[in-house]
């Protein structure tokens, strides 16, 4: 048996307008008509009950996730009082699973990644479950790299391990951090080199005793919290703990330091979905590379993406922009600043412009 | 005593989404909190009482016009069923006025001109008043270019005539209709060309007799339009006679026909107003050019003109656009094609997007 922990915690910045505070990317449909959480629900079906699927998210949300997720049961959103980076929240999800799952294999998933083949994700997470459940190896899902990216951490992929479920595994030779454009030509160019998904597969009890061995004070934040769990003391206790957690995200913390990691190269169609223009890759294009989401023309504008349900648009002598016309914003951003969003969203809130982030 | 005739007939496509067919140009507050229309009401003030000020335009603005002009008489509205360009307009507006102001002057003005030196304007306009009070010559108003407009037509200053109330008045030499780009340049740098800006001064019965001996068809309608002012067969003659009128500007059809012209140099501050781009000329700019007419930032933007009431807005990586967000449409357009926007409403007409041109 075993258990899905969906991380959707993310504030999904880079994807404002359309993505808010409130309402952050994980909870849109951004592909298609089901949001990126229905997306990864779904996606795990046939491979976990919906009673053993667990999601990590601010309070704020829990509402949303049982409209989007309604046979989620209730007490399987485990809230955090506010984010303290993956560490602390799968510490979280750890003491909350192991109540029911102390022994299985528990998948974490981020919320807010596409996956294009769905049938191929699965065989290769049964190859995951099968490999992790030894307790012995977590497991991590690698994607080939496509593209010189400097967003992401990389996985050096070493020698090959065993053949699980008809899934090759390797041996993780070490994790990098984000590269610069020159080194992640050159992992591009060498084959080894994956980047890091932020999908994880491991036993329970092993990442509980990793936690211990690597991460000494978020365990014990960690047990302090599992003494009031389903008592009239545990919120309390865990706001309290929380704000003391370290701020470490798992890799860091726990994966690098880790020696008994192994990789599966994840060739199911992966995206991280990390900007808009992610969305412009999948989308149907014109005859000059625009996309239309929404009604209007476009007159002399080339490779242009354009977002706007309410607005009729028209663009006229443009080309490379990202135009996003969501409710009461508009961003106008040239393709090649699309990173830069976040850094708008922190001006408009620089400016108190609370009300539209 | 004179009389003013105020055009307010244009669509004002260029301004689109801001200028919309039920609510064009000259009706907007485009500079400060005035509508183009009361700006050039007042602008009359103290050369003309309210009764003595007419406006032309279609059926479907009468109650914009009350609403913005309250003090103006009702029947000082002169309709057109349907616009039949400039010297039909002027014509129906003669047969209107000259029951009340046979022989007196009649200053037709554009209703969606800026012009910024009002006091000068005035004194221009009563050497204007004086010298075509004789009613042997029609006035021109010609504004010293100081770009190589494209868009304008030109009038080729001749002789000095006389000086009517301290105001200097040449003879036209000849009216030249829009030049290319290399004419505009010898016009602008010749120094006898100017821009023709459609203010003209004339008594009524001389427009009169010129219309009946340039343009015969047109005063043969507008003979039976007279005959039935006042009476219930008024509408009816109207429409009928209107739509078989020639589709003919006053400067082709009349003024560069006639040999009586003179023109005075207006150097009060003139803008047409004629697209976006001339907006951006008045608004204060930040230190790197923006306009921002609303809420919202710039991030590494340019020379960039954001008209935006209601949607906070955010640029990243862009320049020299316009971008407009007005209630239900969205333009995003480089300020080198500001004169492709009425391609952009006919596009979106094409596709039947009618609800919001």
């Amino acid at each position: 048996m075993a258990c899905v922990v969906i991380m959707a915690g993310g504030r999904g910045e880079r994807f404002w307008p359309r993505s808010r505070m409130a309402m952050p990317k994980q909870f849109l449909n951004l592909i298609g008509s089901k949001t990126m959480l229905q997306l990864t629900v779904e996606r795990v079906q046939g491979l976990v009950d919906i009673e053993d699927i667990y999601v990590v998210a601010g309070a704020a949300f829990k509402d949303i996730i049982l409209k989007q997720i309604p046979h989620l049961p209730d007490s399987n959103i485990i809230i955090e009082p506010f984010g303290r980076d993956t560490a602390a929240a799968i510490g979280l999800a750890t003491v909350v699973v192991r109540q029911k799952h102390p022994f299985d294999v528990m998948v974490v998933l981020p919320a807010d990644h596409y996956i294009n083949d769905v049938p191929r994700f699965r065989d290769i997470i049964r190859g995951a479950l099968a490999a992790a459940s030894r307790g012995e190896e977590i497991v991590t899902l690698g994607i080939t790299p496509h593209r010189p990216e400097t967003g992401y951490g990389y996985i050096r992929q070493g020698d090959e391990f065993e053949v699980f479920a008809g899934v090759n595994t390797y041996q993780v030779e070490r994790f990098l951090e984000k590269p610069d454009y020159e080194q992640a030509l050159e992992f591009l160019s060498h084959g080894d080199y994956l980047w890091n998904s932020g999908m994880f597969i491991w036993r329970v009890d092993l990442i509980s005793r990793l936690i211990e061995i690597h991460t000494p004070k978020l365990a014990e934040g960690l047990r302090m919290i599992e003494e009031t769990l389903g008592t009239e003391h545990y919120q309390n206790t865990l706001r309290e703990v929380y704000t003391d957690l370290p701020r470490i995200s798992v890799d860091y913390g726990i994966l690098e330091r880790a020696d008994n990691v192994l990789v599966i190269r994840g060739d199911f169609g992966w995206d991280d979905l990390g900007s808009w223009t992610a969305l412009d890759r999948y989308a149907d294009k014109d005859e000059n590379g625009n996309v239309l989401e929404g009604k209007g023309i476009f007159l002399d504008t080339n490779d242009t993406y354009v977002y706007s349900p309410n607005n009729t648009v028209a663009t006229i002598g443009v080309e490379d922009l990202i135009i996003v016309c969501d409710n009461d914003c508009l961003l106008v951003c040239h393709k090649d600043k699309a990173q830069e969003i976040k850094k708008a969203v922190q001006a408009l809130k620089d400016k108190g412009f609370d009300d539209v982030l």
